[in-house]
């Protein structure tokens, strides 16, 4: 079943990989069919290498249970789930260990935003999670790491800032489609690094002009967005 | 029309890309053809993969009019314009997003001359433009953008400083030709990533004394050059 | 004799060189043949272009004598015996300088727990030896190099960080196997370039919280661990 | 004349570009024929494509004449000789501007020795030039960048410090071969990277132990070398 749908979720773990994003099999990436409420995830700790779309595992979004596939879903599978329920725009998740990304989720930073390259993408800062509780840590511990991700966007539009730092841990991005988060993931790691090659330069360097950060934002994605082809 | 120009854009373009200067659709090179008043340039947002000579849009130097293509001109194109008109001597413009320079434009500094590779191409600074005012961003910002490269060429030669940092965004570069301005987009990108690693080691670096600046630029570029074959 | 385990060091050391971990000749794996207490090595100071299982050295656990080979082992061989006969759980030892890994080393820095990634593969830091004696330096230093690392591992279990700085010099990694070896070397340079690109964004940032770090270990490693397939 | 010495001037030349410490035309290696006192060196500002050895131009160690071919030999040339002069044992030399070493060169600073990597090369540290004087710089610049080289070399044996950084400038290597000089100009490179990521882990790291360091550089190098096959 979802035929179409595994073989885009298949394709965006291995896309994760061909663009550097993941080493090793810390990764994975999912994608949603809102319809019938079932989500299609990369099995756990399988390597990347002779991954098919027959390996990705189709889960309930009510409940989490296997609906089809032989293997685990990813360990991360609660937290995917968690952000299908709570973002009902976002058609794909992806999570990577990916190096310049996991460093400022190291350093427990939000990236601040610095220039038009992170305007163009993020309307404003790329948002870090508080630390868990150890509470949340012991019990339910990645469908928690959903929920501190959902709590760093209760005044955020998660269309307009499609990625999150989990602290400590690593970056979460989402989009339209499983590709569309990969996307964002690549574009997420190149925006981190830009933003610690700034600080290095300055370390006190100050965030862009909101006005700037407007104009670059809006011309893209605005409602009389002027940017690419109609 | 303008087959020859077209060409060289477009392969300019896509240089950008396979020297690594430009990711996602983050770039753009024109060339002029100074006798007819006509600028070739990249359409906006179209992926690099697949781009060809006859996708490429000319614009008229006088107004920005689409004088041939299907596609819409860049949407930095006023920018490049505004540099054909201050600039006469330069034949080809290109921007990118390349990380070390933009690095440099997002942390709002000019990139001091430390060491004779800068000097070689460079009779100085890189210079870094002013902020520009929310008037500036809200009306006209492309061609505004033009203004404060302009402003900050008031003191300077262009053909003896062929790049500019726009601040909060990203590298401009030029030449006597488009495949000119990719070679000073290369060379900015090495220079910035030089001058990077250099104030890591020691971050009170002074730039190098002016008379071996001058011998090095002059050797290579003065009246009495004497690098390279005749 | 042995084939089997020199053709598995000869593979772990050309993986070396294909991961990017070994440059020059500066590296070297082993494995070791518990039953027979016979330690296969690559040979000291020959070029990686053209090694074949034919060119690696059996020497005794016992004494280090040369059981198999016309080449000369590695003159770190004494080093991965002291490593064999103090930890009786490893399979192979493998050592580069790398070039992450190695920095912290010369910085003779412990590799603080800041993220999931490390703590997937470490239950905390990664150690670093103190400094040699001018004493253990001038007599037996390759022996006295595992003396220095074997005392770092008083109170830590060697299968639960599998690798270890030795100050000034570089990375030692083990594991069950050669290529378990190899392995953790990848994963460690790894992590210490995300420690290192952690600490650039903010220099004082805190290791994990040691609740996230048991989780995270204990969820791959532990008697419950339920990361991967069965 | 000379062909074989052409040839492996012309292949260290092509060595420099492929092991990536020579971008554009900026880096240049020789060799010396002793016994006629003949040199061979890159031609001046010549791309790196297409490159053969029939380009080679040939120099008298005496004078600097030109004895053959028909291009303008590389501007450095005179360095070259300088050094060919001072150093009698070295029989090729190698200029480059590659990132790491050049940036210790612009921030004026020599390379300490904090590690066995650079002990396994280099009896102590990388040194580097004073700033030349504007006289040294308006006359005979060339020429006078060998005289501060030497200067730099008064109590140093050339052979065992095999590389120097010429002060906002970039790296000079020389070693028995033209092959030699490419080859310490790509472990200086490493050198200079690791050195460079040492200090950002701690900016206050100190130099290794003196006694560490001649154990390194003498298993290797001194009479009773042991490192690699006899």
């Amino acid at each position: 079943m979802l035929e179409k749908l595994k073989a885009a979720v298949c394709q965006a773990n291995l896309d994760l990989v061909a663009e550097g994003l993941v080493i090793q099999t810390w990764g994975n990436a999912s994608g949603i069919d809102r319809e019938r409420g079932l989500v299609a995830i990369k099995p756990s700790g399988v390597p990347y290498d002779g991954m098919k779309t027959e390996h990705m595992v189709i889960v309930s979004l009510a409940d989490g249970e296997i609906v089809e596939g032989n293997l685990k879903p990813s360990s991360d599978t609660p937290t995917h789930l968690e952000l299908y329920r709570a973002f009902p725009k976002i058609g794909g998740v992806a999570h990577t260990h990916s190096l310049y990304a996991t460093a400022w989720a190291q350093a427990k930073r939000k990236i601040p935003s610095y220039g038009t390259t992170q305007a163009d993408y993020w309307f404003g800062d790329v948002p870090c999670t508080r630390a868990m509780t150890p509470r949340e840590i012991k019990t339910d511990y990645e469908k928690n790491t959903g929920a501190v991700i959902i709590e760093a966007f209760k005044k955020l539009n998660p269309m307009e800032h499609p990625a999150v730092l989990v602290a400590s841990h690593g970056p979460f991005t989402w989009g339209k489609t499983p590709s569309d988060a990969v996307h964002n993931a690549s574009v997420l790691e190149f925006v981190a690094r830009l933003a610690s090659e700034t600080l290095r330069i300055n370390p006190k360097t100050l965030p862009m002009q909101p006005v700037l950060l407007d104009k670059h934002f809006l011309r893209k994605h605005g409602a009389n967005a002027y940017y690419g082809q109609k």
